[in-house]
């Protein structure tokens, strides 16, 4: 029998079955004929897309259709500002960025400071402040359009979020959110109200500019329930229905469920900021190997990339196909040691962290550059 | 038996035992050793005192001891933007008028448009907009001092409120908010928040100035509730507990209950802007009479002017103490008809009304003086 997992928005435990997930969420799986429309207008497909690291959507075709209609849509994503950023939560941006590049599309990134703040006991909003800004650094780092991305902390663009976030509230119920979150009486009503703030952005363009404008959410899969509500509510009030396409979990250091952000010396996760040594003692020492207990069993029985961290690490993080089928035969057939596939990929990882953490300390000096504010 | 009345946030109906309330609210009687106090400071006392149309409070005592100790309170009231201001509306905001000029003290006026919105199913935010700036005409037009007094909108400040909102907010659960105010699941996730919007202003001058300021909200006894809860979480975080000071309402022409501001054609109600015309119309035909079925039964048997409106209103806005006391007695000996009583009422409140709308016009240029927006 299949081990239980929890997928939420607040949390992700247990070993996850992707596809009993698209069952009980009620998204789509993205199918091969899906990929070949999205090639039509990218002409290239993203390893993520390839890989199925993007595995779901809701109306992509729709998407399609009116983008093939000229009919453009924007780009809306997230970051709930906790900890500092690890290589988790940028998976989703690399894609977004990648889709940004290839429609020439606007970006809506918000920041729900409010929402780590009201859902986290320990969490001040100086703190969820503090991290918001070193999560910026992070967004910037990846390269997006200064001129197509507009980011914003839900404190700090209240006047004009709060408005919208009214009423999109009115057409929620506690009910919906206890039936969709699994809120309970004895939460708090800040948290009570929030989702009716992270639905604010999927519309927030198109009022701004008085036009019905087409939403893609690109995000992590433990966040549709937010966008399953505001599907429901958009439409009540004149809006597209938000579009999403959603990705995996990139896995903890340690196995199942996702890394947490929430502890710097935490043994499962690797945060952007980590110095390269620091890297290498936690692959080797943490990583969850496919490996056998033994060197002589495993040149004869070979490993198993399947449930190796560094292997699924390499599959988010090294975009060459080629050599990734290597890595993986030669694990399988044992040819390659778990102290090799490690060494790999603490240099893949290391290198795209060098690059990132360059690029970090230049964003310092262009977060004006894509801040929106009231 | 008594018969049952409901006060709360959104409802008064019935014929309201103020005694009773008193007990259910566990908000204290204004007694006469109260009165004395506040005359010591304010050297004679408003007719909304001497006439227990301010009846109860919550830690009056504490106020004053504050004042005394040079620790200056500022006043916060506020109004929510249903419609058209009508006589009910102006009595708390007369008496904090008075208090204002006794006390030299800053007042922050609050127009939750928010609140209207989102318990008001018909109403939309332009609506609750439109509103919100007519009354605040007839808040100016009773001669607030433009630099003590701050007005402002929910949805227009919300920059500034939405943070302490979620403060706020984060004490207060949904078991809370459905015992004290009776919210239920079916209730909009909006209305089960907005409860921290209202509290917001009994602080805001405190953590705008980084200094804890006592707080004094004069208002109708029906937004208790929500003091009652600010009270609860104030200490939690830091700040003095907000005292409160309390009226009974203006019963509508008809009688029982409060007036209601929803329609325009309403027959139990005078608005601000309303015509001299339809005053006396309204009067003449609506007003609760304690006169009896006939004239010449009134001159044997006498009126009862503890149940009519007309005696009624004018202890609310004829200010001269024998005057009220000469009418009293001649319309409970039966000296005085039904139809003169109604005579000097319409008198008193088109000499009223003349002088209000004559300042209500002249405030349309004064209001840039008064807000404070994001």
């Amino acid at each position: 029998m299949a081990k239980d997992f929890v997928v939420t928005p607040w949390e992700v435990s247990g070993d996850i079955n992707y596809n009993r997930l698209i069952k009980k969420f009620g998204i789509q799986k993205i199918d091969n004929t899906l990929l070949e429309r999205i090639k039509k207008q990218t002409k290239d497909l993203h390893f993520y897309l390839k890989r199925k690291i993007f595995f779901a959507h809701r109306d992509m075709n729709w998407i399609l259709d009116q983008y093939e209609k000229k009919n453009k849509f924007f780009l809306y994503t997230g970051r709930a500002p906790s900890g500092h950023t690890h290589l988790g939560h940028i998976i989703p941006w690399i894609f977004t960025k990648w889709l940004q590049d290839k429609f020439n599309t606007e970006l809506w990134f918000q920041i729900p400071d409010d929402e780590k703040f009201l859902f986290k006991t320990n969490l001040t909003l100086d703190d969820t402040n503090h991290y918001a800004y070193e999560n910026i650094l992070d967004i910037i780092a990846l390269g997006f359009k200064p001129k197509k991305t507009k980011i914003f902390l839900n404190t700090e663009y209240a006047k004009t979020m709060y408005p919208i976030a009214l009423k999109i509230s009115k057409k929620i119920t506690f009910s919906t959110v206890k039936a969709v979150f699994g809120l309970k009486p004895e939460n708090n009503i800040g948290t009570i109200f929030y989702t009716a703030m992270q639905s604010v952005p999927a519309v927030l363009p198109s009022i701004l500019k008085e036009k019905n404008i087409p939403c893609l959410i690109p995000h992590a899969v433990d966040q549709d329930p937010h966008f399953k509500i505001s599907r429901d509510i958009m439409p009540k009030l004149g809006w597209y229905k938000p579009a999403s396409i959603q990705c995996r979990f990139l896995p903890p250091l340690t196995g199942s469920g996702k890394m947490s952000a929430s502890d710097m010396q935490s043994t499962n996760t690797i945060f952007t900021i980590e110095y390269p040594e620091e890297v290498e003692r936690k692959i080797k020492k943490y990583a969850f190997s496919g490996g056998q207990p033994t060197i002589q069993e495993h040149k004869e029985k070979g490993g198993n990339p399947e449930i190796d961290i560094c292997y699924q690490y390499l599959s988010f993080f090294l975009d060459n196909d080629k050599k990734l089928q290597k890595i993986y035969y030669d694990y399988r057939t044992g040819a390659m040691l778990t102290s090799e596939l490690k060494e790999i990929t603490t240099k893949v990882i290391n290198n795209f962290l060098k690059k990132h953490q360059k690029a970090r300390i230049k964003a310092k000096s262009q977060i004006e550059k894509f801040m929106l504010r009231d």
